[in-house]
């Protein structure tokens, strides 16, 4: 039996996955992320991590065909990182240090988003397709591209950066980027929560969303929408014109098979793929009309999915 | 001596190149586009053309590497054209169809937009890049992307279509694709003449622009920009305030390392590169900046150029 770990680093933890070579993942655990002294400790603690792994199970180092890595911050084609400066990280090759570290020979290292976009177009939402561009609606927009079954990931290994396309030059508001009128600014959780913020202190028709004590998310916005909450539809209406028009030019661009959505908005379900998909059909040309549109389905695991499968495609 | 035809379909004439295997071109010339008959004696015509060279030249069918063709509407990566109405064709293949009558095994098909991208990256201003976006400022904005020095055809054949990325929401005008506010609305040679005309309709102030008694296109605006003239600044500000914009937005998704434009708006130079970089740098996070700008160097050309580098690739 052969193995390849999947390992996806956060600015928290590190996802660590264990795969056979058909794929399927043994265990998962994760280790904390020490960021401390520019982040010096990462590699050797996840070298550590598996060292140990590697003993527990009696699996012989040579037996390892690769690791797969996500960091979150722009990645070049051959494993260099650019200042990831969630994790202190300046400019160095990640897939070198930590062959050298660790021993594994086969080492490949991409961006987190991209990587779990791998993830899902492997095992999750975009099974069956080729290249998908996958979209995480979270505390940002993130978004990673699969090509023919890889990564896309630019020159500077900043492609997929959806997040931070221009939607709307009438903001004056700051995306946490710099610029204005960025995609994420909407159609994030974080946009959602502050678009429905505005709207209520602004607006006194009665709605639903005034009963709750807390931030509205996501949950509180699409259970009012189905509801038909005027003020919530209004505020719908605005992430998914956004969200539309933005993958309408992104399909402009790449023409990819399907659409894959991820990160806690889309855990609201269909709804949420039908409110973009009626936007984007209006905005994109015939040829790019009828698109697939899917729910993420490995969660958090997408990345050690994807960081496996960057060893064993 | 081995020989590659490179062949570029219009909608009037078919431009034929012949080529060594070093992909020097030896000689080109045209034959008319027969489009009667749902375009049907296109393919025999140029098959007929090309055995009539291999005569004159003496050149034996066997030492015919292969030929590539660019053709005016969308192609699959296996050579489908679908719905290419400029010639009057449906859904074929275009590669097994030009083998089966011209006896030539080698077929490459690509969208000509996508294979002057090609022409471009190879031999005129992407020339150093792997990874370039080819902009055309014609009639139309065409657009076409090679990823590693291969064209990007997209699932439908319609990559790089960023000429109708949605880039003016509050548009009413309709493009010639049947949507409102797409790029080519404003970046294209008939935009800047539309705009120009209602510019000098609505605004009373002195300008150069008045001088002309035939409508302004993109070299007297750029002339009239050049000696600061007020109107034409403000035309030349929408106009690079769109392509800027929609530019940055395509880095956003695919983060190539160059842009090359092309198209008659280009031949004014340098400064069609200045107005739309000061623009893009505005739009762009931080880690796309600086990409490089070029203006393309093989005019008609590219397209012969960039069908042959799909045989010797």
């Amino acid at each position: 039996m052969k193995y390849i770990y999947g390992i996806d680093i956060g600015g928290t933890t590190v996802k660590i996955g264990l795969f056979n070579e058909s794929g399927e993942m043994i265990e998962k655990w994760e280790i904390p992320t020490r960021k401390e002294d520019g982040g010096d400790h990462i590699l050797q603690d996840i070298s550590d991590s598996i060292e140990a792994k590697n003993s527990e199970k009696g699996i012989d180092k040579a037996d390892v065909l690769g690791a797969g890595i996500g960091v979150p911050g722009p990645v070049t084609a051959d494993g260099r990182v650019i200042n990831c400066v969630n994790l202190g990280w300046g400019i160095f090759n990640v897939a070198n240090s930590f062959s050298a570290i660790s021993g594994i020979q086969n080492v490949k290292v991409g961006n987190d988003a991209n990587v779990a976009a791998l993830g899902e177009q492997w095992k999750g939402g975009g099974r069956g397709f080729n290249s998908i561009v996958m979209v995480t609606l979270g505390t940002g927009v993130g978004g990673g591209i699969v090509l023919d079954g890889k990564i896309l990931p630019g020159s500077n290994g900043a492609a997929g950066e959806i997040g931070h396309m221009l939607i709307n030059p009438e903001e004056t508001r700051k995306c946490n980027c710099g610029k204005t009128g960025c995609l994420e600014q909407y159609a994030s959780a974080t946009g959602i929560t502050r678009m429905s913020k505005e709207k209520l202190e602004s607006d006194s028709r009665d709605t639903e969303l005034k009963q709750y004590d807390h931030p509205i998310t996501g949950k509180e916005l699409f259970a009012a929408y189905k509801n038909n909450d005027q003020v919530a539809c209004e505020i719908a209406d605005v992430f998914s014109t956004y969200l539309g028009r933005g993958l309408a030019n992104v399909a402009q661009v790449i023409d990819p098979e399907a659409f894959v959505i991820g990160g806690g908005v889309s855990k609201n379900g269909q709804v949420v793929i039908d409110v973009i998909q009626e936007k984007y059909e209006k905005n994109v040309m015939f040829a790019l009309k009828n698109k697939e549109f899917r729910i993420a389905e490995l969660g958090n695991d997408a990345g050690m999915f994807g960081a496996c499968r960057m060893i064993i495609q």
